[in-house]
């Protein structure tokens, strides 16, 4: 029997993955209302729309990986909170500028419609850009929530480079340059790897990073099974696109081979894009097997993303 | 005779002011290109347009008063380089955003075509994004520099604030909110001291914070001295968009009142805004007269900011 399916607790601790889930679920949702300025604080058209953009809803998935994560180094819940904010924020607002008409012009995401159809262009633009710096912002909070500066200063650059050029932005800018091309493989795993796996990346070593320092070989293996973890979602992603409908997405579902993108399911076929994510899986446990009984949450973590419905 | 003219040398130091700006000014060019990843580093085409956006022109008034603040706590000048560049390219993320056709759609700055007319619109919305993210990622290279993870952290909070949507990003929707109306003198005050003055005393903030640790009623002074300078910034702004001509700003002029935007002009008239101009220097000045020769830089600059004709 597997150790480590949503009915069983987690050795050493009290609640089962599903009661951990929902405990933590809770917990950003508090964490992320809290960080975010009042609605009616002022200018409040824009702290409505950047609540809108981020409360009540999405799956979390970069927050759970920063609480899983800090689970293995034994990090302060608090200090997690505040890198668990941020790697949100700046998933939110990449959502929010990628929705755009100038970019993927969609009109649905995560159920509702989208920031600049409910509040037009200018303040999608500067929803975004406003919750990208109250990420950054959300470190530095961490100091006074038992994480220490220096690992403040870590969580810092590593956010930097994921979110950036090198990251999840210029993934993006691939991405844009590979409309109705054809990418090898291994292209296509680059893009991926830069688009969704730096900020899922960056993810984890925040959440470590909050805590005990690892040791030269723990940190390779961290990195190993955020690395192949942030490719397995980007891969099962491809696949629910087209497999699902728009209303269990909740976002606009086949808009991929609408828009002539490549994905892993027109490189590969869906068969070997299903072997493949399980595979990833299989690659994400084997890099946390040495890591002991405090990984046991990421393993399940690496589960839900590659058995995921949306 | 007045010590701080700009042929004047400064007490303590080697260079007049016009040799120290010079000096500044190739440093922080120097500084901004090796920050910034190489054009032919992929995604290239990303990189050659946050390059475009950045370097080669700018008046760098930010980095100047990072420098400016660093020499009254006797920074280490690599440190100010990392907060120098920190500061001006949240500036150019800025610009990048403000010129597209959903924000003030403008097809000239710095005296070249804009981003988005450069390389499109999608493109532009990436460099913005990019550019904030390494904006925040090179005040964590500080730390190598001779400055303390916790003033890294200082910066940090300060950054996120002054650009976010209580800062930047807030006097941004404000203006958006502001076209075509008539606003009090206190709610156009209140959109600038957003809009440019948060940056701006963001940094004089982030160059104290790299030396040594400043008083509380010296810390007060700066603060009065960043707020008073960062308005006078804007209200000159406001009078050099009708006095001056594109080629000498670089950017369309007159930009202002045809979109219809309250401006210190269209407020006060322009002769109240040069007086207005004039009286907050002299508070620039006297915050700093008791903070020593330290900060005759920052006297040298707040000079320059209300005698500049671009």
């Amino acid at each position: 029997m597997d150790a480590l399916t949503k009915s069983a607790a987690v050795p050493g601790t009290d609640l089962s993955f599903g009661g951990w889930m929902a405990d933590r679920a809770a917990r950003i949702e508090r964490a992320l209302d809290a960080k975010l300025p009042a609605p009616d604080a002022h200018p409040t058209r824009l702290h409505q729309a950047m609540r809108y953009a981020v409360l009540g809803g999405g799956k979390r998935i970069r927050p759970l990986l920063v609480y899983g994560a800090g689970e293995l180094t034994g990090a302060a819940e608090s200090a997690l909170d505040c890198a668990a904010c941020a790697v949100e924020m700046i998933h939110a607002y990449s959502l929010v500028h990628d929705d755009m008409p100038c970019m993927d012009n969609d009109v649905l995401r995560r159920g509702k419609p989208t920031v600049h159809v409910a509040f037009g262009e200018a303040m999608a633009m500067l929803v975004g850009d406003a919750l990208q710096a109250l990420a950054f912002e959300s470190l530095a909070a961490a100091v006074g929530q038992g994480a220490a500066a220096a690992a403040v200063v870590t969580m810092l650059a590593e956010l930097g480079r994921g979110a950036g050029s090198l990251g999840m932005a210029g993934g993006q800018a691939i991405d844009l340059a590979a409309v109705g091309r054809t990418l090898s493989r291994e292209a296509l795993e680059d893009m991926h790897r830069r688009k969704t796996g730096a900020l899922l990346a960056a993810s984890v070593r925040l959440g470590a990073a909050c805590g005990r320092s690892l040791t030269e070989p723990e940190r390779l293996r961290l990195d190993r099974f955020a690395l192949a973890v942030g490719l397995a979602f980007q891969v099962v992603d491809d696949v629910l696109d087209v497999e699902a409908d728009s209303s269990t997405l909740g976002k606009t579902a086949g808009k991929d081979s609408e828009q002539n993108k490549p994905t892993y399911v027109s490189v590969l076929g869906l068969e070997q894009a299903r072997v493949l994510a399980s595979s990833l899986r299989d690659e994400a446990r084997s890099a946390l097997a040495e890591l002991g009984p405090g990984a046991a949450r990421l393993v399940a973590i690496s589960d839900l993303i590659v058995q995921r419905s949306s």
